[in-house]
């Protein structure tokens, strides 16, 4: 066999780095309130060990996981009176770094240096959240969960981890294409396909997929969900700084918004915390037993496809994606994510960018 | 005890990185005919990921194993109707690298931009060949068996691997000295030593040492293989890129042929496909339950000492074997792969270089 | 909760590589005696790897665990005729690297790009030591255990390991502070505590903390040594290039010396060596089954937190530790440690250096 003239140049292996962009400056989960006891809680967020304990008032607290003093993990310790004692010399710091005691030492324990390093903290709906960037005031507020405390939803929350970046976890996620191939099957089929419009509009801080035309996707999901058939409006979004939200509607009664709030706990490695709103024709408790295991297969399978990828990466670095426009919103996110990272978002009040697209379906 | 004034100086741990020449210019076995069956076969060349399949033709394909799309190893996809399908969205491709299909979309799926690295592929005597520089046209056709086809010989073939670069490995499978001390007894004996001459012979692409006097060998295959004793006729050979062939004559009945094909996996990982072809005075069932437990455990032996040698060169480098005129090919072989890795071999024409020396085996 | 402007800045994950001082001209514990019997034994010092053996005369020989013929590792050879074999072609060498035998060569062995790399070694009270830098010629003797020998005293030697430098571990070793925290109950107790004055006297090659007014240590520990109570002389100290000494005299009749030798394997791996010396009250064998099962745990509690303070060192780097006066010792301990790499200790003849505080134990 004779190859056609190779195009791509051969990369040597190992050499090119993935460049991941890192949007600190923003609100992202660090675990839900009930992971959050008395004790405390080890996590990470762009590679740095932090480590998060409830003061005195319960407010919780997060700390670069490092005693300023000898460099001990503060993660070893325990909470001593609402302040977090280091397990070494037993120094104790509250939620915002300051050093408030230390142990058989006559001087006065709070000086510069002997501060930890906290991370502004929000708990809210369930949920602690971090600002990533200790060197600067937090700027808005965390991401809300609109139909979460709406009650005429019901409410799922899930906890899952993907060995990928949060943009490769997000495109994944509102990613419509690998479903009939990856998940075939189990959610749409290959065969007895429509062609549908697709209208992608970006505007400062999101970027949104809207499917026009999109008949009742066949497969199990679909059919459980709305026996009869009917119109399907379906959209997927992703909102800086990574938040990934799938929203259908399905004939009159089905209304599903599926958002995913991603943590970068390592350039490579997110925490996925799922909060799914349902508000349905027929009740949860019928679905649930289907469609969650559902939920967790195909979820099996992005994860193992995304652990590939990304140890391609790593070997490859990510430059020469080659995308189609199907390819919807992977593009624009990795766009969002960088102007993000640089601080520079666009004109809020600009009007939005927007182009179609025609796919099989 | 005082030691001597050191003459060598302590090398910075892990400082020195081995560099092994990567002739990249030439054919390499990366299977067997019959591993390569209907699914995709994972290997590597050069620390290359690469992935194999047969196409519509049967002919085997070879890209690496990266989709141009979003960077996932194809070997996780399927062969589809003879050609391989990526397992995230499906796009699929010829064993020349070209884009077939990209499902949902609308528009033409090959371009530039969408084609995968592909490897020029052999199919000869049973294995399969890669040509390990995709970004020149192939020079020359693989290795030849010359005893492989000829009916008056009896054919083992045996796939291992060795924790070492080429260069050690053949050094490894072409040195006399060592089998005396490392496989003792199992092969050559370290008492009763004999005077021979030896003979190198260094042409623009091999390099050859012919052993003169050798008497038969003592052990247990000296043993087995001619009985009476008789003249041996012994030469170890090596070929560029990768060829390891040790050849002996005992007495007028026995000649044994030992080709070692060796592929570089890795910088320090070698894939050996040995193809010995036997003619013997005794029948080959008789000599085989010996022989083959002997050689893995001999070949079990040089493994341990490659892997340890191949730790030390990752922490020493290599500058700096303290080679003596009985390593009589070893410093041959790395002139010979550097000459190729650059492209500049020696004048097939001019007269080869010769040199003589003694030893007692 | 808003935290206060925070101060240190976010270091980048990995980016500062910890340096800890490697003093090189030094004399190092590599084994007792008695682990060196006729194999070979291998160790670090410096994560340069060594092979230790025994030669004709007995006398340990210390070579670099590289044969300088093929660079496989000497360690896998064996003892012959007082000299080491490589496992490979069998080449010997004497313990001063010099090499005697190549078999199969008909020339000289011996020979300048032949010769290992040797470590000058000293044998006394039971400890093979070994000069760490073979580019230059012993100075000095090694450390001599005082009462080792002293027919008064009862000795106890325990080798350990543990996951922190040289300096790490001597801070540890030497450090008061940290025993009421966290060894608290076992040797001290946090409630009841007593102002005590504490005297640091450096000079050119050891530093140490005279506690004055220490009361007897509450704690199991203090209870057995002197069930009547008692005054205290304690003294730590540190003395270059790695002797971690803690002294105890309470009361008349007992008096506990404790030396730990400490051997940098590698920059975060060390090899302690200690030596307990007891003059007490109480025979040993009451003592004993109490106190070994305490240290020891003592002594796991200090690794646990070493080998956690060594992952940060190696996250964060070693810049900015917090030290507050009560830690005595680990600053003049790390400038000694740096002062002898460079090998620019201060005048042995000048007066020392002096300081004084108070702590509460």
């Amino acid at each position: 066999m004779t190859p056609a003239p190779p195009r791509p140049e051969l990369p040597e292996a190992g050499e090119a780095a993935p460049i991941q962009p890192r949007v600190r400056r923003a609100w992202y989960i660090a675990c839900t309130s009930a992971e959050l006891g008395q004790d405390v809680l080890k996590t990470e967020i762009f590679a740095q060990p932090i480590v998060l304990f409830r003061g005195g008032d319960g407010a919780p607290g997060a700390l670069l996981d490092r005693c300023p003093h000898r460099s001990v993990p503060l993660s070893l310790g325990r909470v001593v009176d609402g302040q977090l004692a280091c397990g070494y010399h037993g120094w104790r710091f509250e939620g915002d770094g300051r050093c408030a005691h230390v142990p058989a030492f006559l001087g006065t324990p709070d000086a510069p240096g002997r501060r930890c390093l906290a991370f502004p903290t929000r708990e809210q709906q369930g949920f602690v959240w971090i600002w990533a960037d200790p060197g600067s005031p937090p700027v808005g507020e965390p991401f809300f969960f609109r139909l979460m405390d709406d009650s005429r939803y019901q409410v799922i929350t899930r906890v899952l981890h993907a060995e990928g970046s949060v943009h490769a976890v997000a495109e994944n996620a509102l990613d419509v294409p690998h479903t009939a191939f990856l998940h075939g099957g189990l959610f749409r089929v290959d065969a007895a396909r429509n062609q549908i419009r697709c209208v992608v509009t970006r505007r400062h801080d999101r970027v949104e997929c809207a499917y026009i035309g999109e008949p009742r996707p066949e497969g199990l999901v679909g059919r459980i969900l709305s026996p009869s058939g009917g119109v399907v409006t379906h959209s997927d979004r992703f909102l800086l700084p990574g938040i990934a939200e799938v929203e259908y509607q399905i004939g009159d009664e089905n209304h599903i918004l599926v958002d995913a709030a991603l943590t970068p706990e390592r350039d490579h490695r997110t925490r996925l915390t799922a909060v799914v709103a349902v508000r349905t024709r027929m009740p949860l408790w019928l679905i649930r037993p289907f469609a969650e295991p559902a939920a967790l297969r195909i979820f099996g399978q992005d994860q193992r496809v995304l652990a590939a990828q990304t140890d391609n990466l790593r070997r490859f670095g990510e430059a020469g994606f080659a995308s189609t426009e199907l390819d919807a919103l992977g593009p624009h996110i990795l766009r969002l994510m960088r102007q993000a990272e640089r601080g520079e978002l666009e004109d809020p009040d600009a009007a939005p960018y927007q182009r179609e697209f025609s796919m099989r379906v």
